[in-house]
């Protein structure tokens, strides 16, 4: 298991930690005066930008760029919302490449409205992953899918344990040809029975392209924006990075934190200080 | 799968989905009145009062009594605790089967206090279950192991899918000698890849001690109080009872509803009968 203290580079911060309140041209400067090595932005702070521009602002700050958030839902109940979201994802894939980014970060989408039909959703969900990969292939940016908490599955991902991605991953790239594989995020899944196990299996195929960090904390009131800061709550997170580094994995530490009543109110400075001390003192 | 059209003792109410109101003697007559086949009380209705004269009125009803719910946590940090919570749980069987339950639903409790080492908190959880199960079978009275959203592992129970719970059966009583099951309580297991197949192993093994129906919201807002009445949101609450029936299952289908905002605010009688009128047609 790496030592972060010598390996700063894979210090990562997602944008969304900071609660999207600056442009990103801010943000990527703010990073860059703390030292951070990775910075994963939101495709809503791109939309409209001169995303090349974007691209070498990082790339002067010696920042790399993991992924891009996120993908567009593939489950909705009908073909012709399917078919555009496909076509959606697929304009999300040349704005990761444009940026340089590793990863397109794949949140697939809950239940389709009015459905109790969970398999059908996550079939479609599938569907959709197989008509992207070609074009993730060719423009270079891998699919990198997300499992989502299973109190998500409802509204957001149907995608819900790492065991579930490995097998979906088999599925779509049976030959480990690659440009598909998932992004382990601890807030997701510290709960699972199977973690460790599932994790060696995904590590075992060289499936893990991400890894995100935040805190479950003891006393959550929201299911969405309610993340703790590492250490502020009971996710033992480098117990986490220890399973997916030895499954491999060799990339970023990547912060992720929703937090619509802590650090969203906190000023970004401080939040990255303080993620910057975690990463170091408690991942 | 049997049409609960012409199995009306099977149609079973948890009396949680009343919110504590009345007094249980209250409860079962108002149950009595519209024909419920079976009740489960909470141990905090019972205490202090006349276990054997409830269970009299209750047996007077012709209602049976698949659970008493439920166990103290079995995962407190230091050992004279989980001593205490022991003894604690052995007095709850003793209630049980004074009041003729067949199980004692088993909420094994989340990690403990300001720790992070869930794997311990597990371990915990087992060994505590090993202790009860010998006088759960003196007195007649299955353990029944409810696995629990994964939402609730930091505070509720670390143990969290069907598939866990299964295993913990076979280490717990590899001979399938009995005193041990599971409770599939559908707000807590339908998210799950493995739903049908965990399923299917737990009836294999004769496992399924329970059945809990209730809904999922799509627009949930609360960890524990937001459950929805079935029909109202999106499990396919007829399609996992195929799944218990067809392994074998042939009990009550409970209706157990923690709603602070909506069906405690209810009349009684009100939620009473739309919890029927929803057994017949949604679940």
């Amino acid at each position: 298991m790496r030592n972060l203290h010598d390996h700063k580079s894979a210090l990562g911060i997602n944008t969304a930690t900071f609660g999207y309140r600056s442009p990103i041209e801010a943000t990527i400067d703010l990073c860059a005066s703390r030292g951070v090595g990775a910075l994963t932005p939101w495709a809503s702070e791109l939309k409209g930008g001169n995303i090349a521009a974007v691209a070498r602002r990082i790339q002067a700050a010696n920042m790399a760029v993991p992924a891009l958030c996120r993908s567009e839902y593939l489950t909705a109940g009908n073909a012709e919302s399917r078919e555009k979201a496909v076509a959606a994802n697929c304009r999300m894939l040349d704005m990761a490449a444009e940026l340089g980014a590793q990863s397109l970060v794949m949140v697939v989408g809950g239940l389709a409205e009015n459905s109790r039909n969970l398999e059908q959703s996550r079939a479609h969900a599938l569907k959709g992953l197989e008509q992207l990969l070609p074009h993730a292939r060719d423009v270079g940016v891998n699919l990198a899918l997300e499992p989502l908490h299973p109190m998500t599955t409802a509204d957001r991902s149907c995608l819900n344990t790492i065991s579930q991605a490995v097998d979906w991953c088999e599925l779509l790239d049976p030959d480990g040809a690659g440009g598909i594989g998932i992004a382990v995020d601890v807030y997701h899944v510290w709960w699972d029975p199977a973690l460790e196990a599932s994790i060696a299996g995904a590590g075992g195929r060289g499936r893990i392209l991400g890894f995100h960090v935040s805190d479950w904390l003891q006393d959550t009131r929201d299911l969405v924006l309610d993340r703790g800061m590492m250490g502020d709550g009971v996710i033992d997170v480098r117990g986490i990075r220890g399973m997916v580094e030895d499954g491999g994995f060799a990339g970023c530490v990547d912060v992720e934190i929703f937090s619509a009543e802590r650090w969203w109110k906190t000023s970004e400075s401080e939040t990255l200080d303080m993620c910057l001390e975690r990463l170091l003192s408690m991942c």
